[in-house]
């Protein structure tokens, strides 16, 4: 070992005598200084729970302005509000206005897929609202029920109670999984657990989201075709309603039904139609639904269609967001029920909302601290529960008018639910002859916007993995059920990163001509090989997971070359240099083979020589002893360098 | 965009005038071919499920040979045996009789360990291993039961049925199981999974290997006490078990067993420190448990210490290996059950064979084939389960010896099966009186090879996040049971995978005086920043999992600068550079968050500039247009090349 490193040192001796600013370098990568072991935990600690290292402005403050700093994160309106002006106001009225126009009709349709009377969909958009513009920290969303949330909870908790024969038991339950979804996102928040929903790709979350729109849009065709219920299916896949539709059909569907729907759909969808095509125009599909129900529901109580077999939404109870604690279950087995639940659908419900606050965010550019951002929509929807909402969250369609509108603040959400509150008050009387077909229009044609097929097209596009993830998400909702198709989103995804870790790509690297550059020579076919060396780059930390992959796959690049060159009559190979620049990180498992590889090379005698490793990977391989069974002054800080030590004769024609 | 587009053409023409030999670069990173979707996908399926290309001798080659190859590619023994000559075979002969005289005691103490008869310990030492002989590919291995897995096996099988009072349904069960893991095994190899014994991280098996040899250790202390087994424990963990002891100490432990046991332990631990110290002298711990068998069972023959309550093994089965085909479950609930300690049992028993095949093929130079490995060790383990045997796989201490002893090939296994299969028919009476006190003690004796305190400082001193998968394990195996550890070992790797995958480093690069090399300021102190410049390496392939956690990063980076350069007055930056080398791949998550990336640098009208992307990477980034957005001419090769073309006024200076 000793004897072979001085004659490498006498070859960068001469080395040098070609390139002298090499000795910098040679020295450089020496025995790194012992790493401070508590520092280093410390940081990864704080770069996985901490990363937007949320203390800084608290750095050397004194006591009173921490206080008011704290408060401040905590209650964000705090900081803003002191900025508030009648100028912004205007802007956030004029919002707050059109997205009130727009959530009423959507709250009583949305209360309609959760089972529920239309009241608890405004109750969900008065309360909500208010506690998040206190505590959240975006600045556009806009709060309230939303269609796959409301879908999803309907279905997980009609499986434990049926909403017409056991009304109370349904209804309690709803409460509870609103107030465990709440207390699973503020926890999420508290523990700094954030990262978890990045878990759920945003290609998963594309086809679940069209799956989801489609489930939906097929639910609404009961109260479109004027089904009752009671002949309509529980399930929410495609085969089973499009089964119960059909046979429900000689039950007859209601004519009339369908007329009044199928003519406000289309007036519907033409407002969206015009809303897309002049931006400026994006109140009109905004206050559309408002103008249908309105039209519908004086249509109706004119012609007495409901005694025609219109089926109407009814009385709605005027009373102001009743307390409900007492309804939660907090014992006995349907309390771990509504907890199950309140997981599932408080997972959604973030993923959504931290989505919107993210887009919207970036589009402005200021920053949502996603945890803080979890703690403000779960502390809503406990509050929520005690007041009689269910689960609320970031709508996709009403954040986007919200925006276009020119909100400034959260002041267009207090606006907002200033407007519901005085409709639950005074103009619940007015909805009681609005045909449910209405309603379904005006879901129908709100979550057709889910249905993204461009956003499908580009990830095909981009990366084919995502777009199975994609596809699967999809068919899982709209064939099986929302929980299957999360499940297997969430499944393929994993599969996704254990593929990544196992099987890291590795390249052979060749000289840029007229460079000192290296790279992967399939990429650049007009990079060179050196002859008698091999430089094979690592493209992934080394890990358990991935090390004897790598170590076989470097020896079959070496016999490969070998072969070749054999082949070819050329010199036979003396130097494996590895380019260890994108190796982040390395384990024992990792050095293990390292040590594998340099046997299985010292067999065939070709020396190992490494280039550029990262502070982690050098600090490893010292505290391994690996330089010295390999001699330190072969490891470099550029393959350039290794190539120059390598192959004196080289140096020449550089 | 385009008029900005042309000013930054401006500043590369001005940046070329400079350093003219920049051209080539700025236009090779251009639009890529478009990828080969079939090939790219052909190429992704080879390297995860045949990495080691198993047909490339199979490539042009004429039918009838191909025939052969792959007739050698299942029975490697036709390719080896055509090259084997006398000399060869004196090394496999001495070492075949080596480890035999090391692995009939070992058999018969371990088939107690399993709760069975001793004959079906020394079945396991000739059945498996002839059949692995002509189907393995490595040369060193020494097939036979081992202590860690009997141990495991014993325990499983042991919850189902007692072993003493329904011994044949215990027998079935153990033979199911046997069966099952055999197809496991096999199954993986065929499957080409063989990838996910690596997911057992060598951390994880250091401590896992430590916890089993101390809980095999203690069980041991039953028959080295002479505690009948009434009196003991059915748990493996440390409390209970001492528990046992104690309470069992006024049943009265048997003072001439202890002698007995004690004093060969010492004489087998003296043989054990000899041949470590010299060695020439390996065999003397390879033959001291059989001479210490046969002086023990020599004395108790004539003192009739059987009476005095030293119990002994009694008489053995002369029969061999009585066919068991009918004894396996093939239905019922007993299936099931077999099915899951089959797969539990047989991915432990692979995880250590494949494991020391790996290790020597490394210190001789030779391939093992992983997934072919699997195919023979299920195999040789479903021909056992039908001959009377329990599962067998490579055994450390014995592959050891056998290595030593000079083996040449697989025939020293031949050679040992046919001396066990010898001792079956002939020399089992001789067993008879053989205490069970030496069996206990060979058995401690060669468990503590498996406690590896260096391997675990060495694993503290490298990675701490190893050390705490592998005590993880230890502790889980010690204070629990043999699974407990397993899982604790696996979630802990799991863990460290997410976390790899979820927080990547970053990293701000400087430029390393007097080159063109920009590298680390942490790392590199003397690196310099490049005023109005900011540097940002990223340190893994950028997927869902981590995007927005690296756009936040990035930001923060570039925030941090500017609060610097703000307190120093200095010219702000103009230009965000991320260096891209280490960045193996990008999903569409990934795509966008530069999206936003780059929306937000636009707000600070600060320019985003990429480097180094890999063919993976560009070839996505042009799928999605991201080019167009921030500008083609904004993709350089390298670091060095960015800067020229970002401040020209640097170019001086170079």
């Amino acid at each position: 070992m000793a004897d072979q490193g001085d004659e490498d040192l006498d070859i960068i001796q001469k080395g040098l005598t070609f390139s002298d600013n090499q000795t910098p370098y040679i020295h450089k990568i020496g025995a790194p200084p012992k790493p401070d072991l508590l520092k280093e935990f410390k940081t990864t600690l704080k770069e996985t729970f901490f990363p937007d290292d949320p203390l800084r402005s608290f750095k050397d403050q004194p006591k009173s302005r921490k206080i008011i700093l704290s408060l401040q994160a905590i209650f964000p309106i705090l900081e803003w509000g002191r900025s508030y002006n009648i100028k912004k106001f205007r802007g956030d009225l004029i919002a707050g206005l059109t997205i009130a126009s727009l959530c009423i009709p959507q709250d009583i349709g949305y209360s309609s897929l959760a089972h529920l009377k239309p009241q608890y969909g405004l109750y969900s958009s008065f309360v909500p609202p208010l506690v998040y513009a206190f505590m959240g920290s975006s600045r556009d969303i806009a709060i309230g029920p939303v269609a796959v949330v409301s879908l999803l909870l309907g279905t997980l908790v009609e499986r434990e109670f049926d909403p017409n024969t056991q009304p109370d038991e349904y209804l309690r339950l709803i409460f509870t999984a609103t107030f465990f979804a709440g207390i699973t996102q503020a926890t999420l928040g508290v523990l700094r657990l954030g990262f978890l929903i990045d878990f759920l790709s945003h290609a998963a979350v594309v086809g679940f989201m069209s799956g989801a729109a489609i489930t939906i849009a097929l639910q609404q065709l009961k109260g479109f075709l004027g089904i009752s219920s009671k002949h309509f299916t529980k399930e929410t896949d495609v085969i089973s309603v499009m089964k119960s539709i059909f046979k429900s059909a000689h039950h007859g569907w209601n004519w009339q039904t369908i007329v009044i729907g199928a003519s406000f759909l289309v007036f519907l969808l033409v407002a969206k139609y015009i809303g897309k095509k002049n931006k400026k125009l994006f109140w009109v599909p905004a206050i559309a639904p408002l103008i249908s129900v309105i039209l519908s529901t004086f249509f109706v109580y004119i012609t007495h269609a409901n005694n025609d077999g219109v089926a109407i939404v009814g009385k709605i109870d005027k009373r102001i967001n009743p307390p409900s604690l007492n309804k939660i279950y907090f014992s006995g087995e349907h309390l771990l029920k509504g907890f199950r639940i309140g997981i599932e659908a408080g997972m959604i419900a973030l993923t959504e909302a931290v989505a919107i606050g993210r887009t919207f965010a970036s589009m402005k550019d200021y920053q949502v601290d996603g945890n803080k951002e979890m703690v403000a929509l779960g502390t809503m929807n406990v509050v929520g529960s005690m007041t009689s909402c269910y689960i609320a969250t970031g709508s996709f369609s009403r954040s986007a008018v919200n925006y276009m509108a020119g909100c400034q603040t959260m002041v267009s959400n207090i606006v907002m639910s200033m407007v519901v509150l005085l409709t639950v008050k005074f103009l619940t009387p007015l909805f009681e002859y609005t045909p449910n077909a209405i309603l379904s229009s005006i879901i129908i044609s709100a979550v057709i916007a889910l249905i993204d097929i461009d956003a499908a097209i580009l990830i095909w596009k981009i990366d084919k993995f995502d777009f199975i993830a994609c596809i699967g998400a999809f068919l899982g909702v709209v064939f099986k059920s929302v929980e299957a198709g999360l499940l297997v989103a969430v499944a393929i995804s994993f599969a996704k990163i254990l593929l990544q870790v196992t099987r890291p790509r590795t390249a052979l690297l060749g000289k840029i001509p007229m460079t000192s550059v290296y790279r992967n020579i399939e990429q650049y076919p007009e990079a060179s090989k050196i002859s008698g060396v091999v430089i094979v780059r690592v493209d992934s930390a080394v890990y358990f997971s991935n090390s004897n992959y790598i170590k076989e796959r470097i020896l079959r690049w070496l016999s490969e070359e070998d072969e070749n060159l054999k082949a070819t009559y050329q010199p036979k190979i003396q130097f494996l240099i590895v380019e260890l620049s994108p190796v982040s990180d390395i384990d024992t498992s990792g050095i293990h083979a390292f040590e594998e590889l340099y046997r299985s090379l010292k067999k065939r005698d070709v020396q190992l020589v490494l280039a550029n490793p990262c502070q982690q990977v050098l600090d490893k391989l010292y505290a391994s002893g690996f330089p010295d069974l390999i001699g330190e002054n072969k490891i470099f800080l550029t393959v350039a360098d290794a190539i120059h030590t390598c192959s004196p004769k080289l140096n020449n024609n550089v």
